[in-house]
């Protein structure tokens, strides 16, 4: 493979390859300010369902792997934990908004996460040109929980992070995709919300960005108008923002896991359109950034 | 935790702690001998469905990884795979023996080999001491696979092994785990068979020993005779008990993997009963060893 | 500085950042086969006099070095040379086409080339991003040479390169510039053809492309016809269109010095036109690439 | 060497050597435990001159090895240099009970320590698998000594340890045999308690266990009774045992030294019977251990 | 090369020898004291102009870089600059007793200390066994520096030495030589006093000595009398001496350079007399030193 | 310590100093031809017996390890082993001029080598600023042997050395010193001849030199001529020397070991004049050199 493929007429194609060029030069100083940090990405909705924006998805990975940017994927899996619920024709009972989480079912969970998305999404990186790895919460206990509520079952908070086996794998160049479920401290699997997971993976890693990728544009200051988009604002306006109820319920869990990343060290968490083709790039390497970043109170 | 629990009456105790000295002492020849090396097992059959035996499977692959006899495992997962096929209701077709592979059909192989048997044994193998992390064929293109036949569908033939996340893993301490799937060089997965993954895998790492757990006592010279056992056999020799006819039709793959891999340069392979509790470490460690072993011509 | 400069209109703008991201995918492959790579350029002429694009090569510079394309400059001197030369009033004899270069002429030489070009072109570098350091062929004896004719004085022909400090320089992240004089074999200084240092050391690293960027689009199957730009030529066709005379003289010495860094095993050298802005960038991360591309025989 | 020796008929070889596997199983969570740490072992005793207890020991010695844990041994050599005196007929003066050491029994100390017991110890041990080097106080300055009064000439206190040489050989796969002499501060080489040395080398190296081999089954609560044997006891508690006059006045020192020890960040001190053949390996992988334990007030 | 060139006679030769040979004896304890430290030596005057001065120089760098003593060369340039001044025929402007150096001016200092001076160096010592690598202000941005007074043009004040550069020289074993020129805060280059960019070298990385090679003896108690050199001096009695008008003005600049050496953690300073053939080795080498030596009040 | 003890009336010592600077300039060539590589010293005769001559070794020793031209000391102990001998009593026995070593004599000789001649060696050297480290030639079986004859007893042949320990500590910054026993293939310990002992590791080792320090000045041609002493010798011509028989019989050992040492890739064997002080540093720094020194046919 060359950069040479066809004798084309020089003048025209000069214009728009000059053009190309210009865009490289603009994202200069953004990689400049974030190579060599991680960035942990919540992968997740249309991005992740969708054929063509997977593609553009995966290209993204191996652009950020390529300029020293260190992606780690964290992908959920509601859509296809139901799906795979239904076929099976498990039915949920529901606890306070919480589905309970027997045996049966988190064996659903676990095969649905680690058996089919998880390999899914690594072999669609390494048909980008990058070399991703699989990981569960288990291997090398990367996550370990315990029960949230003995009533809900196997349904976990994250008490404790063991980074070395994503520590290791990114230092052999690999691309870490994880799957959130985690080892109980009574030795058996336990689900975990995904936004939760990949904050609680972003603190530990010490990372430059939380990025999540969802279905809406951003965080909007009235949510009926569409015109209302926030760029950027700070934990302390997110707070009232959320007390001011113009926050969808939806998204109050990612809120909530944006806000302690934040408050844990991570520089930057961002909620994107993952709609968007290359919605991790634009934000990364344009000066005009998409959706809503979320900064502590200074920026210094 | 620390090595004294009771006073009991010293006389008797020691009597017997004493003849505990004596078989570590008598295991300590074959430890030298192997520690450094890689040891792939083929985990499979009884040694993975009973509770009894794969605590004891767990204790073995953490004694063998204490004394640096580097294990991975390479599992199985046929009972599984029928009874997943079996709750989806999905029926096999046959060709020539071999069950065609349909897109839907890999897809319950992977979610049933990568989500539900791997993390199993990872949360096994990391509840008895040592710290496992599973692989699948896909992750960093572990093993890349073309179609056995375009009939069979998503049946694929090891044609490279990359190993060096496997290495890396080992490097940093912990048990690789590995799924016997593959990437086809069309970019999908497919299913291959254990035992020659196991096979390929040690091949590709130098092992020193490929183990394969089965339910039998080992390979008998006359099958019907249980008094025939084979304790040790070259492959010249087992090529005339092939020819010869006394070989189960079950137990020629393993065998032909056998040849495969000794031609490749591992070691010794092992065909030890997994019905046995600690079958690993009785082979590796006492002087009687167990099961069948199989070598080259001539033994330096 | 972030990703995040102003809340414009949405709509418009994700158009044109979904085409920017565009660029970025197209780039991929490119990068994927060159990173880990070293590329030589050779920079001269107006790429190095004009202020815009100075500040273009040194973004492209930035960029390839960011990518993991390592980078060295080597740098000619032409202009300010006859300029320095000329301002001390120094007249210069000529001996078959070839300048006498007298001890005093050669002291102007070298404060010019490592005084006044070579801590230039770090500068401007470090202004863009990458941390660049001046190395001079004196320096730890990367160029040696031995005298081209004792007629011409201290004009010298390369016999020996030491890679040493600028892989140093490279394994600890700063971007080589390379001035093109060389210790003698009697401990003297003597100057090198620019073209030719760059051909060594390309040659000497192993890299993967060697570039020139020159004044002119690059090279003409007819000399007097612009459409006529050779795209890609193997070294035996260029062999061809050197003795049909197709060649201007002034480019022979780039071509000589091209084919003898194809035949020491560099991958590919690019005659390119650097009155382009991002004429290496464009280059090398772009499908249709600019100038002529050489190559030996059978490419791979 | 292989793990196959003979055909012997199935059934209960089986038995027995079900129960050899057993035995590794109970030794896995101490050996996870102590894995990576470091055990200092004060040689001497029956243990040091009895060749079947001399053959048990080196293989202890080498298992330690096998399974991380790393082992150091200080020797004695009461017994050896007595003989040698007597040998050159060198009769010793006494202040206070403590040998007067001259420059010529310095030298028979010294020829014995480290031209005769640490040779045969390195030997020994270099019989049995491990690979061994011996080292005195003097190489490397391991051991600095003052004179503990200068009427007794060349006895010395240690006042400073330098672990680096140990380190390294650690570092290296060597199992360090040390024999107790030191440096004086005036250059020349002093005579140290071994007991004392070996305290304070564990201390200096952070080890986790020092162990005392002895020709005494462990500390009793009542001297005069066999079945007062205490098994674990805190420095407290000991404290309380010597103000009592239980403690036999041979045994004070060591107790000292281990007080010392734990006080100095050593987790547990143990006197063991050394006359018990594998008293080591018996104390460190059983659950029911042997000897006496000394810990710190508060067992974390 | 080989320790043998003649069959002298052999008595005579060997009283010579033994001599020889005393003199290194003489030199132990002080390459024990230096050795793995670095000195940085501010190179200038006649042993920068006199050949033979130049060549024992040479010998003197290559000799403390073989024993471990690790040379840093911070060369100066007053005469050479004058002269290039000269022969362009700039006239200086003068502001309170500083030169006035414009953009014209200070490509000239550029040219003749980057292009003249710095290689001529770095050619020397490569002639003498060493391996120098020539370093400019600007490479790696070594030293950054704010305007002095901006009536005075490009005068610069060192705020910032970034020694990565320099040290990653230094553990590949190469001899650094370095340009006094800095980076602006403005991205242009300025001009740089040599005795304070040795004095900040040397404190920023954490220098044994700093060595001031001059033209004269060292300091005198009594400007006049020449038998009132001073061999070593505190900086309180330094301060002293200033104010009582002992010390020439020519020399304040390096005085108050030293004293801040001192208070930045350099242990020694030294005033050498460049005109004495090998001075740098013989102020290290020998125990009765030479110049004058600046030390803190408590010596440790 | 430092380079100022007293401030001397200046103008005689300046002369003086100069004159050891000299000294100096004329080692570096040598210097720079040994450095980075290994020198092994077979160490014995009155240089190893006669305090002044001792410390000057030890100041030789320290002096080549600090210039990075590693020194392996190799002791032989000859008149000290045959006093030992005489304290205890013990008569020898000879076979064909080789003394009969039984278990007992080989005790004593063991502790006389390891336990007396080596600490006192290594304590010497720690005295004279550098840091040894004793090394028997049992540690790490370094030296592995077969018996020469088995009516000899334990006097044996080397047939293996393991420089892993030798080579471990001279990375670690240690001078090693090495005490010539040996492992023998029953396990048992061998005295082995120190001459040869010294060529062995030499040679495994790829020393760059070799030297013996003996009683005598050098070879001569002639042996009852002192004016006859030879400065250099080929292998070659050695044999017609030795066949001439102008060689004395006691050094025809040392002699074959030269020879054995230079086939096996040693550089050059030097027999030197031990009663000489600082007879190893004038051979190696000093350009007319001292002793015999024996080299292969074609010097490159």
């Amino acid at each position: 493979m060359t950069g040479h493929s066809s004798p084309n007429p020089a003048k025209p194609r000069i214009a728009s390859t000059m053009g190309k060029a210009a865009i490289f030069s603009e994202a200069l100083p953004f990689i400049a300010q974030f190579r060599g940090g991680a960035v942990v990405i919540k992968y997740g909705g249309s991005a992740m369902v969708d054929d063509l924006l997977r593609g553009t998805f995966a290209d993204d990975v191996a652009m950020l792997h390529y300029v020293g940017i260190n992606p780690i994927i964290v992908h959920g899996g509601g859509r296809h934990i139901s799906e795979a619920m239904g076929r099976q024709s498990i039915e949920s009972e529901w606890i306070e908004g919480l589905r309970v989480t027997d045996e049966h079912a988190m064996r659903v969970v676990q095969a649905t996460l680690v058996g089919e998305i998880n390999p899914d999404i690594v072999r669609l990186i390494n048909n980008h040109g990058s070399v991703a790895a699989g990981v569960s919460g288990l291997d090398a206990n990367l996550f370990v929980a315990e029960p949230v509520d003995e009533r809900l079952g196997f349904v976990g908070r994250i008490i404790e992070v063991n980074t070395g086996l994503v520590e290791g794998l990114q230092s052999q160049g690999y691309v870490p995709v994880v799957a959130p479920i985690a080892r109980g401290i009574d030795g058996k699997t336990y689900n975990v919300n995904a936004d939760v997971a990949a904050s609680a993976l972003a603190t530990a890693l010490g990372a430059s960005k939380l990025v999540y990728l969802t279905d809406v544009e951003g965080l909007y200051r009235d949510l009926g108008d569409e015109g209302s988009l926030i760029s950027r604002i700070t934990v302390s306006e997110l707070a009232e923002l959320i007390e001011g109820g113009s926050v969808s319920a939806g998204m109050l869990p990612k809120l909530r896991s944006a806000v302690s990343a934040i408050d844990g060290g991570v520089g930057q968490v961002h909620i994107l359109d993952g709609r968007m083709q290359h919605a991790v790039l634009l934000e990364i390497f344009t000066p005009e950034g998409i959706g809503t970043m979320i900064t502590r109170e200074q920026q210094p």
